[in-house]
């Protein structure tokens, strides 16, 4: 395979986003568009990838920090070939295909940048991505052959009519070879009403010198740009919609797939039934058979075999229900192990925690597991029974088959076996609700008729 | 009225849904799609059904156990004429209409199949159900006259350019008397490609000999097979929305019923109100003037008259809301009463209890009902008042009036009118929290120096 | 500008809604139809409004109290016209234009109503509002040329097919000067099939007058009438979907639109992100960068900068989020502020509560504030840390620095510094719970034989 490289265009200000945030830095699927990109462009086996940066540029160095990823500057911004050519220095020395997109066009198909690749090896000097939207909205046309040679390739406003009925539309990525593209690129003017330097031009420039220039056809989808809020938007229900169709043909019955969102990196398995109204976040790992109720939130999760989960259960990063284990309503589970079996049924917080096989964890336990400064972890043993209302107050382990009484914070280890409880004195005061009634009713009664003389 | 039977053929493998649990078994509204079917041909007065099986018989049997319905092998299987062939034996001795129909299209009303009926008492031999979709997709054709009366069956790979234009397509389903049907059957060939040997032959069989062979037509959703999770999340969308509009069209207000999730038997009440996000689940009963709030999660509960519930409320089988009583956020219910004017408003599980008329349950209430082994009941009297996080510890009775201070663990019954306080020693140590406070920051900052050595 | 005045129709039985509520007063975005109608108008400075009320005036005017609109009586119903009429002696003195418009028709735009105004003002003596649906449906047709001077107003069922194919058709609202008004509406007849007054005969008794009539147009949405709880919810999911749109245009990222629910006045600010599932009641308000998660439903609050809010949190009105404070999962907080960069984190109650800088709220937190009869404030100082599963049995101060132990109930004040533990002995029974596991699996045993003797 020939080498390959990729220039990521992402000097635009994003005004439209009206954000703070670097316009492909804003997620899809809880993942930033900009690595979208990234991650299938290095499907393809790249080599080298540089992304142009103009405002905001170490928002970008930030997010890339730690991924072999060069940046470049455009400063000043001069048009899209101007920002592709900022990338030269970065690509010093790198013979190969080229690819040239855009941070805002991030979810262009990997085998769509094959088939521009495999247009290179065939013959082509240049290839450009072409698409046919549903609607003939104001994009540039590709005017080509049926072979898909281009002839000509035109902005709209400058298209006569006969051009504007042409149904191939530029989404403005490219490739071609590095000892083509610079040459190209640095031929491009900026002879035109806005005084940029286009990047369409190096296509222009190509079939102006004689050289095989092709048109690759993809989907509308993959090249739908993202200037907005609402475009991204569309851009993470289309993605959703995608998946879910994904997870259904794959063995899981979403039973309001509208109401799903996936994540990413979300994994299920065959048979898992998910209810309305389920949220995953990143790191979810589900397997076979498993049921996820209504209402349920996961983040970075991972939940054995013949799990049930829910409804009103979420599920933070670290917590592992292993096989048939029970997770109910109203339970919180973090940096937390389920043992086989174990069933956690209400109102209750896991955290920093280990709970054995089988273990019950009644109704509004607490594992107090911060004490404003450091974490300790909570440790319960095989079959045992936590009383509801219980405040575990970590580090403290709960020995197997042991008992922790209803409403007792536990504070010292509970051995096998053993019983603890907290025992304080039940009082009971004979009559004095009665009394205390008739008192309160007095003073509401008192208020009131305060009340109304004001 | 004729005797009228049923043969289910439910023989396929079912391969697409990818799944353990026979296809005809996944759940629409909570309801096995066959048992759809049972319940409408149920309406009808059916006298007897018999149900073809093929792989997983024994999770049909289980499934069909205590209903009156025979299930016949099909071994191996050689097409749906013989599948329902294999019906005969189970119907021995019966003598009237019997309807072919099919497990994985369980969504035909019932009055569609009356009109099948009725076509046969108006002296057709057989009479098939057709449809007409939007999308002319490769269903096979029938050719019928404009008074319904069919001249021929045709499958779509065998049809001319011109039989295609047909808008009527066939559904697979059809009726005919047992004295027709079963010759019929027993005269359908395999001579074709594959094989094997099909139903629509009965007709095509019955036209030979010059029997009156009618279309009925019935609407493209009744007929619209369920092959893979995708089909069956469309059959359920469909089933909702009908579902949606009826509640509306009965008085119930949806603020946005595409997130409100009926189940097959949830009845509501007038002028219910429900919010968006919220779920049905089996055997729910709403009575006017409702107000079900966003985000409540619903199975086999009760609701009386002006009863509020939620936000975040579940409520499990046998809970029972009586007049006028609240249930809010976090609080889940289950085989509980709360009586008249009664409240429960935060984080709280009330399970196998019984709470009286304007009874106030405080936030964080737990009844412990469960010792492991056995449930307990919690008795609540009226106007009896639970202070915050109380655990009552069944069984236990806490009187007319009575009033649990906040923080008790209540294992003894407490009488009418009087006080029970758990009452501990509310120890104070003046300047701990500072000391601590200092100690603790110091061994951060130990930790983090030792950190940044590493 | 003109004197300006309303009449809004508001007599109808509204059957269709199947409601004890008066059809105007159904919600729409939280506000009542008739109230979004007000407000409109309200922008527009109006100087009277009569409300014609037939059935349930009551309720009408319940709803008013306190605003300056009067109510004018329709008995017996006998069409619009007469209904409009009904509003005179409450205009008694009113000179000016005097618009006509419909309760159950609330989303007219205030710019529209400027353009009916306008419209008198440039000559035509009568203003009526037209609008061009998709569907040509069974609505009123209005005849006018291509500059709006209409010609002829004409009923549907009265039209001839060439009028038919006219599309612009007739809302019904109108706008005149009092002067005009009032005698066209008086010279209005009955003479038709249901022998009732109808108020398009006042356009067609001003052009039989040789008055000047024109015809305004609007979007078909802005004019669709609202008579059952069907049209009810399209009416809301209109709105919403504006609303969304709107959020995003000005910077918000809304992970999913479509499960998103705002109110009438929910103000929202940039670079705020809204995850799937989240429900806004009345009156909130977000400031810039907040993250609001799935399953958060919000009333009457207020979050500053920087905020993180649920999943699974429930702010009541007069929840108050400082900068960078936090809450998490089965949260609740009413008539509570939190301080800048406090924490709840965990299933906590905090209601009529201030909560200092800094603080943190442990899982389990309850706020105990009602006795039954009053309610009582919780005050937590700058940095207090409130341990697990706490009660803080209001009235109760609990100063700076801080610190209460896990489980305990808090009835005395707390000094700042200190720490309050409520001490109570922790009993362990050794061997206790294997004995009990003994005894219980023992007995569980006996009432399986018994179970099954029978």
């Amino acid at each position: 395979m020939t080498d390959f490289a990729a220039i990521i265009l992402a000097a635009g200000k994003g005004t439209r986003m009206k954000s703070d945030l670097h316009k492909v830095l804003h997620p899809i699927a809880g993942k930033p568009m900009l690595m979208h990109l990234l991650d299938t462009v290095a499907l393809m086996g790249v080599n080298r990838i540089v992304v142009v940066a103009g405002d905001r540029r170490e928002q970008l160095d930030q997010a890339l920090e730690g991924r072999d990823v060069s940046t470049a500057l455009q400063d000043p911004q001069l048009g899209t070939a101007h920002a592709a050519l900022q990338a030269k220095s970065a690509l010093e020395g790198f013979s190969g295909n080229i690819l040239v997109c855009f941070g805002d066009v991030p979810m262009v198909r990997a085998e769509t940048i094959e088939r521009l690749n495999r247009a290179i090896a065939d013959g082509a000097k240049v290839a450009v991505l072409g698409f046919k939207p549903e609607d003939r909205l104001a994009y540039g046309r590709i005017i080509a052959d049926d072979d898909g040679t281009v002839r000509k390739m035109v902005e709209f406003k400058d298209a006569t009519e006969r051009e504007k009925t042409t149904r191939m539309c530029n989404s403005g990525l490219l490739i071609a070879h590095s000892d083509d593209l610079w040459p190209l690129l640095e031929a491009v003017g900026n002879d035109n009403a806005a005084g940029e330097y286009y990047l369409p031009d190096v296509a222009t420039g190509a079939i102006a010198r004689g050289d095989k220039v092709v048109v690759i056809e993809c989907e509308p989808d993959e090249v739908a740009g993202i200037n907005s809020r609402a475009e991204l938007a569309e851009a993470e229900q289309r993605w959703q919609a995608a998946r879910r169709a994904e997870a259904m043909a794959d063995g899981a019955t979403l039973k309001a797939p509208d109401t799903v969102f996936f994540s990413h990196d979300t994994k299920l398995g065959r048979d898992v039934t998910v209810d309305p109204h389920v949220v995953f976040g990143p790191g979810v790992s589900v397997a076979d058979g498993v049921h996820i109720k209504a209402y349920t939130h996961l983040e970075g999760a991972t939940l054995a075999t013949g799990v049930q989960v829910g409804p009103f259960a979420r599920l933070r990063p670290g917590a592992v229900m292993e096989e048939n284990s029970f997770v109910g309503n109203f339970v919180e589970m973090k940096k937390a192990t389920l043992g086989p079996g174990a069933k956690a049924s209400h109102l209750s917080y896991i955290g920093d925690a280990t709970v054995g096989k089988d273990a019950n964890i009644g109704a509004g336990t607490i594992t107090c597991n911060y004490d404003g400064y450091f974490k300790y972890q909570t440790v319960i043993g095989e079959r045992a029974f936590i009383g509801s209302n219980s405040a575990l107050i970590a580090p403290v382990t709960i020995g197997d088959d042991a008992i922790v009484a209803a409403g007792s914070a536990v504070s010292r280890d509970v051995g096998a076996g053993d019983l603890r409880m907290v025992r304080a004195e039940q009082l009971v005061k004979q009559g004095w609700a009665d009394r205390f009634h008739d008192t309160m009713k007095k003073k509401k009664a008192a208020q009131k008729a305060g009340a109304q003389k004001k």
